[in-house]
Formats: structure tokens, sequence, C-alpha cells
């Protein structure tokens, strides 16, 4: 796929992605809304079909959405590296829009928040219990087990580069929103599982950056290297043991 | 398909559309239920299934379902244009019996209801907070992750006029309505999510001037509008975005 | 099929389902439970997936698993009609044994209800408002949009007698499991959803006469014909569109 | 497939499944989570989508993940005997490691939680009303319906040893978690539905032997063996109902 291909479809499908998975916190928390304390089950399905519906558009250019998918599939060597940073523009390009629309689609719920000072947390994550070692653990961990399923699951495996087989019929990415939704209910407690640096980052810039938010504090940018480096690392250490199962078996 | 069998087609898919659609608002609206209260999760896979069930009875005529869809598939060349009235009218009267339908299943909690006054809200859509320029931009918003989704995931994008190969198998459908279901979750806190102009007036138009609800207020026609445009202009923007894509790659 | 594989897979999957279905409300309404007060759409879960199981496993016999789905069956002309007593008998006779073994899984648990008295509702259904005429109105409408779908999504008209290529794959009941699911969503709030005569009245039976269930009331006899007629009448009306689409289309 | 090929994999799938199942536990039990309090439907997700992600990775080696499916697939001759203790190896070195992996992600939890006495919850499964007894027939029933619907369901039958081509696809094993989901929501009231021996022994010895949790109790060891038994029982149990059935039909 052309350059151009793999930085469009990335941005097609990172921005649904991330308008709908920060919409449904936009939802939840603040208030003159339907979904408003909906709980974390009504979070987590909103994530989860959110990869679902950004992942069925990207299929052409396999669906990374998230440069930690896209760095474990270069080391695993199922994409080449000079793609990867075409796949990072266009994801984290995809993520800001898709951050900028959410702001759009809550614009009044948003401009009646009577805690603006609390409105990060629509847009990235922040750990319940700050502590950055053990925050960057339970990051690695999540991550960890999105890409090693989509390395070790065989629908992945007999595919090529990026795993556009995965598009092949309109289910075909059900089996990861699925793998999104139970690492986001089972694993997700303690750090709101980023588990992708462009879904964390790009909505912090958006956030502090672009958005013209009443009362916003800043993007709590101490935190913000942890939703990035953990999932880079949690990523290389399931392609590692994807080529490490390979050679045994 | 001949024009009888379109009408037909889109008749029985949206009337079952919109029995289940109203029929889980009414469940959780009205007293006496056993889904009384159940939250907006609960309302979210109502309509989402209901898409399933619908879609899927609709197969034949391509289960557009939404004038919306019909609109965008037109624009986008994939339905001929001298057949959207007539999809159209399928949608609407389904739309309207589906309503009759559900008033019918919720007869004896309707008479039990302590506010006539506020049963409008199980059939037809209204914003948490009133301003119809933002509630046009949500409803815009998210009609167009709906219809961009339709034309530019795969198994769309490989079909013909209406997609009807979505239908193939038994769980075809359950790819939009997996979409259906995270655009309430994400997208429908501010307006309700309409994203279908024949889902809001249909029943608007059967609880205004056919059903003999006891104590009820008029239709709030002043917001009607809102849900008919909105949507008709975020398929229209998804079909351009379909187009400009399609030029590019 | 012979007959005696007819009966023997509809025992196996109605008893699954009523085992399950059952269960669901027994895990709910019985204290000192995990899922004690766990809610409606908890309920209605328990219920289409029991189903999915249930059909999954009656796959060779068609998985009517139904009375009102073989009535319709038979009416439509896909179902001998010589095969409906042996269909029926099958899943009675596993209604009630399903009904016995979710006694058994909760047999502490009813020993320890405080309520010994209400109890009936574990096993089978009631309205919230008692009319037997509205009551009849919601269960034929219930089972109408079961048994239509049933008769007219695409994969089920492909099929020939009691539609057994849903069960060629895996997923291939999920389909019908969604349906249950909806329904019991949209249009199960007034009656809890019998859309089933065996359903209802096989764990009835089995509550009345079989069950030694301390403190237990009588089997609610006044209103337990409305979720055996009801149901056989919405699968007969779906099964006379599905003819008269037939014939127009 | 080769013994260290079933030892690697079934270590990998069933890690993985104890991972999500007993992470969904901690989220809900531990405070400072975003999943605290978030109800059982919430707990019966994480577990049934931790089987779907276990066992789309554990497919080359059938994805038993669990005693008493090898026993039954023994027993039905659809795996040799000489490969049972490799099997259950695995998936006792698996469910260690998973929990351990647990453990790290809520690490910082555990040390906040106030009542550290009653945190092994988390980790394996205890009755509500404990009654051994009855609590094996719970265990028993339960299990019994998921190794039915295994060796039972029309994709399983058609496979040969070990069901491998349930991985065929990316949804392949989705039917096998909705089974688990409904096992947890219908049959997981009484006792926690621990239905396999490896995901509450490898956990309970975890706990009780190798984790540094401040104030912990002992492994409840006087239960423990309820949760081994009734499952393997319940296996077997299915294993010759699946024999009779064959000879019968």
């Amino acid at each position: 796929m052309s350059a151009l291909g793999i930085f469009i479809w990335e941005l097609l499908g990172t921005g649904t992605l991330i308008l709908l998975g920060t919409g449904v916190v936009a939802n939840v928390v603040l208030r003159k809304n339907l979904g408003n304390n909906a709980g974390f089950l009504f979070v987590t399905f909103g994530w989860a079909f959110g990869v679902f519906t950004g992942a069925s558009i990207a299929a052409p250019s396999g669906a990374h959405l998230n440069p930690a998918v896209t760095l474990g599939l270069a080391i695993a060597g199922k994409t080449p590296w000079e793609d990867v940073p075409i796949y990072v523009a266009g994801q984290m390009v995809g993520a800001i829009i898709g951050a900028v629309l959410c702001w759009a689609t809550y614009k009044l719920q948003f401009d009646d928040h009577p805690e603006p000072e609390n409105t990060l947390g629509v847009f990235s994550t922040g750990p319940q219990i700050r502590s950055y070692g053990w925050n960057l653990v339970t990051e690695i961990i999540g991550t960890f087990v999105l890409v090693a399923w989509i390395l070790l699951s065989p629908t992945a495996t007999a595919g090529e580069a990026g795993v556009p087989e995965f598009g092949n019929s309109a289910l075909g990415y059900a089996g990861v929103s699925f793998v999104v939704l139970v690492i986001g209910i089972s694993l997700g407690g303690p750090t709101g599982y980023a588990i992708n640096p462009a879904r964390d980052l790009g909505p912090r810039i958006a956030y502090a950056l672009l958005l013209p938010i009443r009362g916003k504090r800043d993007g709590d940018w101490g935190y913000s290297w942890v939703p990035v480096v953990g999932p880079l690392a949690g990523g290389a250490l399931a392609a590692l043991l994807y080529l490490a199962v390979h050679n045994l078996t």
C-alpha cells in the first residue's frame, strides 16, 4: 500500500476510534447526558466497539490504529520498518481530529460542567494511585495481551504485513474488539488502560493546545510519558514472545 | 428489486427496528416494567439489536432502514436516485407501524404512567440541553460515523447497490448493529442519537396524530427538524468523504 | 431425522435453555448469590445466551426449542405436521428436566430464601399488571418478532425443514440469540417474555408438581394459559406474514 | 502436536485466561479501581472474553485451558490419554503465572486494600453458602453444560482431537466464550463457577505460596477440593452423555 494510503486509512480509523472512545467518557463524566454515571462496563463497551468501528474502516492498511501494534508488527517482521513513521503519523493526526470531534459533540455539556478543571480525564488516562513504576507495569501487561493476541491468534499469524485479512468480513474485527473489551474490564482498573500511545497523547495534545474548554487545567504532562512508554514496551515484549514461540513450536 | 419489493422489505425492517427501539425506552421509562430504570446501556442494546433484527429481515432490499443511509448510498452511486422515494416511503410507513405496535405492547403501562405528559420521549428524541445549532452538530457527527462505516468498511465497499451482501449469513448484520451500539454509547448522550429521520419523525407522527395516550402533550415540533436535517447532512457528508477517499487511494 | 433423534435433540437443547434461563432468574432473585439484584440486562443476557447454548446443541433437529417456532415452521411448510408432536414432546420433557436442574443448582439458596411463597417467578412468567387481554397482546407481539425473524431472515429462508443450517458454524446460533436478547430488552417489560409455551409451562409443572420447595404457593394456573396461547398465536401470525410476503415479492 | 507444543500453547492460553479472569475480580473488589463495584455482569464478561482471548491464542493445541475439558475429550475419545498430563501441566503452570501477573497489575491496589484478609476471592472461588455436597452439585452442573456444549455442538463434533478447528477464524472461539458467559450468569451465583480445576487451584497456590500480599490469610484448603472434583465429575458426565447420544442417534 502507498504511503498516502497508509496515512489516510490509519487517520480515518484512529480518528473514529478516538471520537468514539473519548465520547463514551464524555457521556459518562459530564452531567446532562443520557449516559451520565452509566458505569465502567459502559465505558469499556464504548472503547471496544470504537475499536471495531475504526478497525473495520481502516482494514486496507491493516488497521493498526496504535503505535504499539505497529512497533510489535515491525519487530515480528510483519510490517516494514520504513512504513512505521507513516503509520504513526496517521494515527497521531487521526487521534487529534477524533478528540476535536468529541469536543464538538459534547460542546454544550462541556460548557455546563461544574468542575471544568476535571475534564482532562475525558481525553487522556491517569492513574487511580500514582506511582510511575507500577503504573508502567500495568500498561505494559495490558498492551502485552493485546499485541500477543494479534500476533499469536490464528487469523493474525496466517496473515502477512499488517494483518489486513481481519477485514475480509463484516465481523472480522469483532475479535480484536472483544480483546480490547476484556483488557479494559480486567486490566483497566488502575490506569484506565491507555494501551496505545496515540490514544493517550493525541487527545492530550488536543486538550492542552487546541480545545477552547472553559477553565481547563494543564495536560498533566508529568504522567504523560507512562501511557506512551508502557504500551511501546508491552508491544515489543509481545513481539519477542511471538518470535520465541515461533522458534520453539 | 421491484419497487414493491423495496417498499415491503424496508417497511418490515424499519417497523421491526422501531418496535424494538421504542420498546426498550418504554420498558425503561414506564414504571411496572421489569426493565424500569435499567439504565442507558440497556437502552443502547435495545436499539443496536433492534437494528440487527430489522436489518437481517430487510436484507433483500439492502436493509437501509434509514433515509440518511439511503441518501448517502445514492450520493455514493450505490443506490439509484429513482429508488430513493420508495425506500423512504417504506421506512416512514414502517416506522409509524412500529410505534403503534410499541404502544400496544405497553398499553397497560401507558395507562398506569403517573406523568402522562412525559411520554413523547418513548417515541422520539429530544436534547438534554436545547440549542439547535449544537444539537445539529451532534446528530451530524453521529450519522456521519454510521454512514461512513457502511460505505468504507470492506464488506460494504465490496457490494453493489444497497449492500445486500451483508445479509448472506445469520450474523451478517451484527457488524452494523455493533456500530449503532457504540454510536449510542459514545455519541448519544446529548440528543438521544436519532441518526435516522424515519426513526424520529415516524414515531413522532404516530404519537401526535394516532395514538390514544391519556394526557399526552404535543409532538415538540419545534425540535423535530433537527433529527431530520442533522442525519441527512451527516449521511451526505459521509458520502462525500467516501468519494474523496476513493479518488485518493 | 428419526423421531427418536428429534425427541433427543429437542430435549437436550430445551433442557439446556431452561436450566440456563431459569438459572439466571434464580441468581438474581434469591439472596446469597453473586448475581443477586444484578438487574434486568443481566436476566436478558442469561436467556439470550441460554438460547445460544441450547440451540447450538440441538442443531441436528433444527433447534426449535419452542412449540411456537415449531408451529410457525409447520404452517410455513418447513416442518412436516407429523413431526410436530415429537418436537413438542421433546421440548416439554426437556423444559421440566431443565427446571429440576435449576432447582438442584440453587438448592441451598431456595432453602435460605425468606419469602418462599415468591419463588414461582424463578420458573415461570407473570404479568406486571394483570389484564389477560393486553398480556396476550404483549406475548403475541414478542413471539411474532421471533418467528418472523426466523422465517424471513436470509439464512432461515435459504434452509429447508427446521432450519438446521443455522448450526453449520460455532457462531451460527448467535443471530437468534441476539433476537431473543432484544425481545427481552424491548418487549419483555410487561409480562417477562415467555414467547415459548414450553419455556413457561414446563417449569410451571416442575414447580407445582415435582420440586420440594419449602413454602411454595400454587402455580398461578389462572394466568398459565396466556404464555401458551399468546406465543402460539404469535408464531402462527408470523407464518401467515411469511406466506404473504413470499407471494408478494 | 508435540508434547512441547501442547505444553506451551496451553500455558499461554491458560495464563491469559487466568490473568484476565482474576483481573476482573481484582478490578471489582479492590477500591481505587475504575471498575470497583461494577457488578456481577461485569465479572462474567471478564471471564467470558478472557476465555475468548486465551482460547484463540491456544488454538494450535485445541485450546482446552481446563483439565475438565481435557478429561471430557479424553473419555470421548478425542484426545489421546497420554497427552492428558501434558495438557494439565501446561494449564496449571499457566494458571499460576496468570495469577502472578494479575497481582503485578493490581500491586498498588492490593497494598491499599483495607481488608487484606479478604483477598483470596480475587484468585479462587468460594461458596456463598457452605455445604460441600450441594456446592459440588452446582460445580458439576456448570461444568457439565460447558463440556456437553463443546462435545455436542456441531463444530466440535465435526472436529478431531482437541477441537482445534474452532480457531480457524478470528471469531471461532466467540461461541465457547458465550457459553462461559451464560454459565457464569445463570449458574455462577452459588459458588462463583470455577468449572475448571486449573482456574481455581493454580491461583490458590499462587496466592498461598508465592504472592507477597500484605496480611493475607490461608488458602481455604478445606474447600479447595470442591472446585477440582466437581468440574472433573461434570466433564466426565458430559462425555458419557456424548457417547450415549452418539449411540442413540
